[in-house]
This record gives structure tokens, C-alpha cells and sequence, in this order.
């Protein structure tokens, strides 16, 4: 596994089938533009599937990235590390509220272990037990962060080849938050302060100690943001890295995907660092109430679909998204035309 | 049809519903309050139902209430009046928007003519075709105004014994932004100038033809605003009569409701007065891009679902909302506690 993960170019999404279905939507029976951000969610689509009319969703798949974080030591969550692997079981038997949105949303749901401090049995992409806490070491060795940049790489081909015609990237692991936080700071210029949210609800106490291991990872991560392997490595986790792996990868197969909140936000952030130009594929589910998301929607220049005060994670804010874009296909897909109609256009007077 | 209809007293959801909702909340296996809006919308459904968790909405019906205006002639549209019976025929057919957006969210429609200046062989609820025109004359006789409530009213029935547990109103004219927003500007005493939109997608003449009627309707309007039958009849219409009838028995039924945009809300507006309490019934499914909605939303003290740029009416913005429904519902009848799933609770520190 100490091959060097590379990711190929990522070509855009087809602007002639944008085009198209911008036109089609002046001739579907409705006032033009009056289906609004639902017009261009259709297009964008349609430019990701090469056609137009885009071909209904079929396999809308949510892969959550699960792993503990050293930093969760110092006590920067509500919440113990021991609950990520039980969570683990809980995605498994089907009762985690991702679970729940996924099969509202006609989406299925994959768990997969990369770095969860406890055995769940299923070792297929776990890179390590946790991931070194960022505020005083690296979160992984070089050979862990290739290994799992590859885990989320192949997961992603994985789910292309098996049909996935929408992804999403969800998270689960306490104390995930703080690495996210680090990564959108240290991409995006901002202060320890201006990343720190409450996470799972913390009080003010844990609060500001989840603000110095910020502080402290950051320092850690100045001096190799240029390098988002590096920066990887240094303080994101084993989850994450698959996370952004798994991001490139969907748009290099050229596969839309909707981002949830801030943890896959921030592992979108260094993905598109290693395949520059995905952002093009992606959308953003909903805006979420950590305060580091708003700058990761900015430095991606993405405006979310949702906006509902979500801070949960696991793709919920994604998966609450998918039924608009199974609206906006099928809207180009099955709507009529004035012509098929036989209703008169706007009067032209 | 010339007895005066009246509608029962509105009784509020049920409150202690409402709380175990929230206490479930607080039980289930994700942090306290992450789900945000979703938590809060769920706990309004179980208070609706009367029970927690609620049950799954099986039965959502969307009715759209068409109708031609007199004040079309005027000049106020971009699309000629006889597109609203063509667009009866394409509901249909199933080819709106409208037949879409439901089929996702897995809701009914129905058509009512009400007031359609065409023969579209559903004489049932009609009422007459097309309303006057209202900068003149006024929109119904006092016996057409009783029979347009009673058909809102009857309908309202309909759906919920059999068995609809989630009503929507949408609409279909040509010109009915126009009492739309008089309706609005008579009901929160705003200016012509500050309710008046491009409709379909209007032009700068047609905009200010729209504005001179909505002066003058709104002129006509105040002598009779503090009365909400007199308000309709001189300036509503019948479809949108039927249409306020129809949400005010609605909440009589104990129904839960998504308002649509600013058509749905001007009927709103004035069912609140013919139903007081009504609007505990209601929920907002997205905010316009009509400007006198917001108007509507902050009278009714309704914070929106979705905020999609929007304006195309027949019930499109609330049907794109209905998955958040579903999915508030299902949260709390499918996920599983804390206690069910053997998970750590917060730290205690």
C-alpha cells in the first residue's frame, strides 16, 4: 500500500446537455424560470449524465466514513469515543437517522469502518485504530494516509461500478468536527475561532478546549497546506482522508455528488486540492449550523439546496436533499411541452 | 347554495403531542437538537395527529383550485386567459409540473374548476367562469362568494374523510397574482407597489398595467377589509375563495396543511380571519420569489421550508417540501433510542 495514490484529470460536466436542458425547460408548461433553482439542479444533472432529459436516479448510494479521533481525548466532544463504533452497529440494524432520511430519500446506505478504536468487524478498509491526535502528532503515518486515500478511491470505483448514479459522503466519529475545523482553517485562511463550532452540543468548557486543539493543530498545519497529502497526514484522520479520496475519485468517474455538512465539506475542500476542478460535480445538500461551513460553501462557491439548521452529519443534510434532485430529473423528464400540450405560449404583445 | 356558510371553532394541535415529540427527540440516537428544523416539524405532525411518534403520512392530496379573472382582459398577465383551461386539461394528463412534483412526493391531485372561462366538462364545484374584474367591478355576487366557500369547504370534507392526512391548495389562473395581492396589501395595509410581481414573468408594461389594477382593486378593497367575506367577494375570486374555504375547514378538520406561495398564502391570509387559529394548522413549504409573500409568511409567523426561487403556483412549493414531511415523520416513528441501541449517552464531565 506505499504506492503513491494518484488521481486522474477530472474532465467537466457536459455543457451541451446543460445547454439543452436549459432549453427544454423554456418549453415545458410553465412560466420560464419559474421552477428556479429546481431548473438548474435539472441542468446540472443533465450535464453530469451527458443527456438530456437525464435518466431518472436509480442508485443514489451514502457511504459513511466511519473513524475516532486521538484529539477526542482531550475532551473536545460531548460525547465518548466508544459511541462511534456503537454507532457503527446502529447504522448496521438500521436505526441512525441516516438511515431513516436515506430511505425516505430512495438511497441506500454503506457503513464502512476505516479507523474506529473498537472492533466492528469489518476490516475490509481500515486503515488503523483512531488516528494520532492532531494537536501534538501527526494523525497518520505517509503509508496510512496513501492506504486511506486508496480505501476511498477504490470505494468510490467500488460504487460507480455498481451503478451509483449519486453519491454522498457522510460522516461518523466523535471528535470528527475538530479535524474538519483544522482543514477549513487551514484552507481557507480563516482563525481558530472562526472554525470552532459546538459539534455534537458541547458546553463552554469543552468548548475551549476544543479551540486549543484547534489552535495547536493549526500551527501544525501551516507549514504544509500546499501539500493536501501532507495536510492530510498531518491533521485530518484516517476518515477523512478517505473521505477526500473517495470525493476526487466520484468526479474523476464523473458522478455527481451531494455534500453534506461540515466534515464532508472539509474533506471536499482538500479534494478538490488533489482533483482540481471537482467541484464542478458536486452540490451542496444544506447549509449547517457549524460556523466553518459557511466558508467552505464560499472557498467552493457552492449554494446549498437546504437550509434547516441541520448539525448532525452522516449525510442527513445531504440525503434530506435528494428528493429535490429526483424532482428536478424528473420534471425535465416527464413534464410536457407547450407544443405536446397544445397550450398557448406567452402572448407576445 | 344562498345560506351563509360558517365554519366551527378551530381547536389547537395537540400540545402534549407536541412535547412527548420533543422528549423522543431527546431520546433518540443522535445528538440533542442536530436535527434542527426537521425536529421541530415532526413534533408540529405528531401534535397535529395527536400522537407520538405520528404515524406516516399515507394519504397527502394536493387540490388545485382553478380559475380565470376578470382582470386578465386588463392586460396583466404574460400568458392569455385561455391557457388556464388548457393547463386544466394537462393536469390531467399529468403532464404539469404539479403531477411531477406530487408523483415524488408520493401525494395526490385534484383538479377543481371553479371558475375556468372554458367548458372543461367539471361543473361540480363551478361556480362561474372566470371572476369580474375586480378594478372595477366587484370579483362575485354575495350568492356566488357563499357557494365558492361552500365548495372550499365541501372539498375540505372530501379529502379528509377519505382519509387525507396532508392537504396542500394549490392554483391555476391566469392573473391571479393580481387579487392575490390585494388580498395581501388589504390584509397587512402594505402598497401596491410592495405586492406587486411579474406573475408568469411580465414585462415593464404589463407590470405597470398589473400595478394600476392592484391600485384600484386595492382602492375598492378597503372600505369592506376588516370583513372577510366582503373582502372576497370584491376582490378575490372564486378560486381563490374556495380556496380559503377550503384551508379554514381544514384546520376545523384538525388537518395539517403546506401553504404554497403567494396565491396559497393571500387565501391563507383571509381563512385566518374566517378561522382564527387556523394557521396552527400550517406549515409554509417555501418562500416565493412573489414579493408579497414574505408579507404573508411574517402575518402568518411562518418561517419556510425551502427557499428555491420559486414562483410557479399550483401547489409546486409546498409538494417540493412534502419529503421534509415525510421524513420528520418517520424519524420519529423508525429510529431507534439510545436505550434501544445500547448507546452511550453524553458525557457527564
Amino acid at each position: 500500500m506505499s504506492d503513491t495514490v494518484e488521481f486522474a484529470t477530472v474532465s467537466p460536466p457536459d455543457e451541451p446537455s446543460r445547454h439543452a436542458a436549459a432549453a427544454r425547460h423554456s418549453q415545458l408548461t410553465k412560466p420560464q424560470g419559474s421552477l428556479g433553482r429546481l431548473e438548474r439542479l435539472g441542468a446540472w444533472l443533465a450535464a453530469c449524465q451527458g443527456q438530456c432529459p437525464p435518466e431518472p436516479l436509480r442508485r443514489a448510494r451514502i457511504v459513511v466514513f466511519a473513524g475516532d479521533h486521538g484529539v477526542a481525548a482531550n475532551g473536545v466532544s460531548a460525547y465518548p469515543s466508544e459511541v462511534t463504533g456503537q454507532m457503527v452497529t446502529n447504522f448496521r440494524s438500521g436505526g441512525a437517522a441516516i438511515n431513516v432520511l436515506a430511505a425516505c430519500a430512495g438511497a441506500g446506505v454503506r457503513v464502512v469502518d476505516v479507523a474506529v478504536d473498537a472492533e466492528t468487524g469489518d476490516s475490509e478498509f481500515k486503515v488503523r485504530r483512531s488516528s494520532g491526535s492532531i494537536d501534538r502528532e501527526d494523525a497518520l503515518t505517509e503509508e496510512q494516509t496513501q492506504a486511506a486515500l486508496a480505501a476511498g478511491k477504490a470505494i468510490a470505483d467500488d460504487e460507480v461500478d455498481a451503478g451509483a448514479d449519486l453519491l454522498v459522503a457522510g460522516d461518523m466519529g466523535i471528535g470528527n468536527t475538530t479535524p474538519a475545523a483544522v482543514l477549513v482553517a487551514a484552507l481557507t485562511g480563516a482563525e481558530p475561532v472562526a472554525v470552532v463550532g459546538r459539534g455534537t452540543g458541547i458546553d463552554d468548557v469543552t468548548w475551549m478546549r476544543k479551540t486549543a486543539a484547534i489552535r495547536d493543530a493549526l500551527r501544525r498545519a501551516k507549514p504544509v497546506t500546499a501539500d493536501p497529502v501532507a495536510l492530510l497526514r498531518t491533521v485530518a484522520g484516517a476518515d477523512l482522508t478517505a473521505m477526500a479520496g473517495f470525493l476526487a475519485q466520484a468526479a474523476v468517474r464523473r458522478t455527481p455528488v451531494v455534500l453534506d455538512g461540515v466534515v464532508s465539506g472539509a474533506a471536499a475542500l482538500v479534494a478538490e486540492e488533489l482533483a482540481p476542478g471537482a467541484r464542478a460535480w458536486w452540490v451542496a445538500g444544506h447549509r449547517s449550523t457549524e460556523p466553518s461551513h459557511h466558508l467552505v460553501l464560499e472557498q467552493l462557491d457552492l449554494e446549498p439546496l437546504l437550509d434547516l439548521g441541520l448539525r448532525l452529519g452522516e449525510g442527513t443534510g445531504a440525503a434530506a436533499a435528494i428528493p429535490l434532485l429526483t424532482m428536478s430529473v424528473r420534471v425535465l423528464a416527464e413534464m410536457a411541452t407547450f407544443t405536446d400540450a397544445g397550450i398557448s405560449g406567452p402572448a407576445t404583445d
